[in-house]
């Protein structure tokens, strides 16, 4: 569909010098998701791995959680735009048999409950009720500081978009030792992320019980409860993570890493699984 | 309230020296907005201003247009949580008799027509549709260059929060002579422009026909339509723009300054505004 990128005509400006030339811009279009058929949300994304949004989005919602929760997507055929052509921007996602639908409100992270009428605790509670694979990794997933120090390096190579436009956020799948098992590039931090998982549950791949998340950004409540509702036992992220993250992080056992920037790293939850004996008798 | 930022204990790895001790987050919890006592949306944010992010959201919406149309603010007496005190989660905005409220849906940037199943022309036409400050600055908003450069450190200076965290999104409002209006920091990017706008339209100052809007990170469709909405002429964004961020700009007459590093800066639309020549003379 290679609408990936688009063109726009743009005014440089350097040191007062002006020149007029095309420019390459990161595409950002709307993205309904239906669930059997009724919407249920709207974000606005790269287009392009629509059908692994969808199906990782509705992971993160408790929606699905394995290749068997899903019975297909299809774009909508009725979704057209000007000239009566499809516009690519409705998915449909069915669920196989038997799969219960939670009840799931229109905006993410909505959690009300009778005794408290909004606040991160109820959040937190959220997540952990609704999380159909409570991190498990047994034996425990071990990673020395200095294989994580080495993944943004892995990721900045395989990012080949932003190279182009500087427009978009990315998400990586790593293993245990270090090697890059996926990589996923979108205008939305939380899109890209869903677009790993989604395509992790296509595989066949979930729970990612032995993998490491990493994003290029900071680390938000809802990047970490991505994380937590596929399984994912550790969360890195080159940049700050927020309280909320910090604290669902500590609930939900996720290993939450922050600040990954050279050699140096902020542990702020599951430091079990960070092999700093070794990495310090190895110094 | 002081909960802006939060304390964690976090493990520091150094080059392979382990080290523990306190570091301060960013903080984020969940707001709800409440119109008029109906739950309107849920948004993770950082506590404080919040009344102003209300507004602001609600100017974003269209349901605000000037500070006639509020009545007022409150935070919702009822939403208690541990130990019954109030969490300062729910805010419940107020309309002025008479303010007509549009059909939002809990999801934004949700546009759906009947011809157009869903894409971006019919977000375009929507925000266009229900601006209530058509951009109109009369006489035109001229700035130089050299002074649009000069904003990032400004900005920069005046994050306080940034500093200590690491974690915050920021946003700022400049008059034409460069003058620092306000800045906002939030763990969303949105919100800080929410709560700009918010804050602005409580003091009667929209629409905002002769300030600049600058924000730290990218400038996405939602930060155009937020700039759009407000009636600001004028958006600079320290990273990329995406493509309908552009599209909008050029169809509501929004300018749209990207990569505004050092001394370079790429202008996407509404050239008109940027004073090139001038600064080609005086070069």
């Amino acid at each position: 569909m290679g609408r990936v990128t688009e063109r726009r005509k743009v005014l440089r400006i350097r040191d007062g010098a002006v020149s007029s030339r095309p420019d390459t811009l990161v595409a950002e279009e709307p993205l309904e998701i239906r669930l059997n058929g009724k919407p249920l949300a709207i974000t606005m994304r790269t287009p392009g791995d629509d059908f692994a949004l969808a199906a990782g989005f509705l992971v993160s919602e408790g929606v699905l959680a394995t290749a068997a929760d899903l019975r297909n997507i299809v774009y909508c055929a009725g979704a057209t735009g000007e000239g009566g052509a499809n516009t690519y921007n409705v998915v449909d996602v069915k669920t196989a048999p038997g799969v219960v639908i939670p009840d799931i409100t229109l905006e993410r992270n909505v959690y009300t409950t009778s005794s408290c009428g909004l606040c991160g605790k109820a959040s937190l509670d959220a997540v952990r009720t609704t999380a159909r694979h409570p991190i498990a990794d047994t034996p425990p997933l071990r990673v020395e500081p200095e294989l994580l120090a080495s993944l943004p390096d892995r990721l900045r190579a395989s990012q080949r978009v932003f190279d182009r436009t500087g427009g978009l956020h990315a998400a990586a799948l790593f293993d245990e030792r270090g090697e890059l098992l996926d990589v996923r590039e979108d205008v939305g931090r939380h899109n890209a992320v869903d677009k790993l998982v989604g395509r992790a549950l296509q595989r066949g791949d979930l729970p990612l019980s032995r993998t490491v998340l990493l994003v290029s950004g900071r680390a938000s409540f809802e990047l970490a409860q991505k994380a937590v509702m596929a399984g994912i036992p550790m969360l890195a992220a080159v940049s700050a993570p927020s309280s909320l993250a910090v604290d669902l992080a500590a609930e939900t056992g996720l290993t939450l890493v922050g600040f990954l920037r050279g050699s140096s790293m902020n542990v702020y939850a599951g430091e079990e699984r960070i092999a700093v004996r070794a990495a310090a008798a190895g110094a």
